[in-house]
């Protein structure tokens, strides 16, 4: 499948190899094209598979499926110079944070509570079938969530059925387990999703690691 | 140990049902002596262990350790009832959420992002050792971890590391391993283990059961 992966940082560039790896097309998207990351991971990983780069626009009009891998704080922004008609009935599958560094460490959220980004994102565009999903765990894991001891919980989140199912089987290409991807319901799930940051944090300092994550357990 | 319990809902009765069956002795405090569900209770429990009632003040009078077990909203008015005298230089075990109902289902949260319930109570009582914890468990798993299957985590934080031993062993007693225990540090932290419960309503409303619980899984 061609997708287009918004967002040329750790979290983008650790996605579209994975992306390749499972064999697809992947096109990077930043502000401009050129952008030095994106082009360098065009030729890192170039023997991988079809890997290009270009605008926001240009990978969100490449992509039959388009991931938002920007910094949350930036996200609306960048959806926006990708462009409403480009994302038009595709999935977008949003794992982004909505975090904010402005007040210093550590950063708070700049939406939470009664809002999420995931539901800023898919009001700002009706007829794209948003998927929150993946942005409770670090990049790495992401793409390989055996990096985690045992078996561990990837939440998701979304109004449209037919994309969460799309959007898991891009998961389980990634190697999370069927029976470890739990479908929270509808995207206004996307704020406890992430209003769980700042817990992933002091997780992440009280364990030392980043390459963590939570199993959730129930009753026997 | 002489223990004040603050409030007189589930999750009160249910903490001072299990202190009882440690061994402790408990009073249970609300807003006015003889509170109907808190006579109820100390009449019914009776045999386990010496239960007492009274007024918020009479059981932080009464505790050598308090326990905040008030609904969030109402938590500083109790603590405030309560009497600051009455709680200086105790350990103060906080297992609120702040949820707020006043906008309907699901309930928001008063306090968070930069602030919390635990650092607002910390900051009224500087004299109080505040210790959060079993904020992110339904009451009858608090007292009871072994109903969901398997090892899972317990958060705690706290700016007092002798608060937070204290706090641990009365953990320990409800049938908490030491190993699920996890000190997330300063009071600070409360904010990300209360920003947690949107997440937790909706892996209540995923699961079915409120009797569930997250293991937190790092490299291996």
């Amino acid at each position: 499948m061609r997708i287009g992966v918004l967002g040329t940082g750790t979290v983008g560039r650790t996605l579209g190899s994975a992306l390749l790896r499972s064999g697809h097309e992947v096109r990077l998207g930043s502000r401009t094209a050129g952008n030095e990351a994106a082009v360098a991971w065009a030729a890192e990983v170039g023997d991988a598979g079809p890997a290009s780069e270009g605008s926001f626009a240009d990978a969100a009009g490449f992509g039959e499926l388009v991931i938002n891998a920007t910094a949350g704080a930036t996200s609306l922004d960048a959806l926006s110079l990708a462009g409403g008609e480009q994302l038009a009935g595709k999935v977008l599958v949003d794992v982004a944070n909505p975090l904010d560094f402005s007040q210093g460490m550590p950063p708070r959220l700049s939406v939470c509570n009664g809002d999420s980004l995931g539901e800023q994102i898919q009001r700002a565009y009706r007829d794209v079938r948003v998927v929150k999903t993946l942005n409770t765990v670090t990049a790495a894991v992401m793409v390989d969530p055996g990096l985690v001891e045992g078996t561990h919980t990837i939440f998701m989140a979304g109004d449209d059925a037919a994309a969460k199912a799309q959007a898991g089987e891009l998961l389980r290409e990634f190697g999370w387990p069927q029976e470890s991807i739990l479908d929270l319901g509808d995207i206004s799930a996307a704020r406890g999703m992430e209003m769980y940051l700042p817990l992933w944090l002091r997780l992440y300092n009280a364990t030392g690691t980043a390459v963590l994550n939570v199993e959730v357990r129930a009753a026997g």
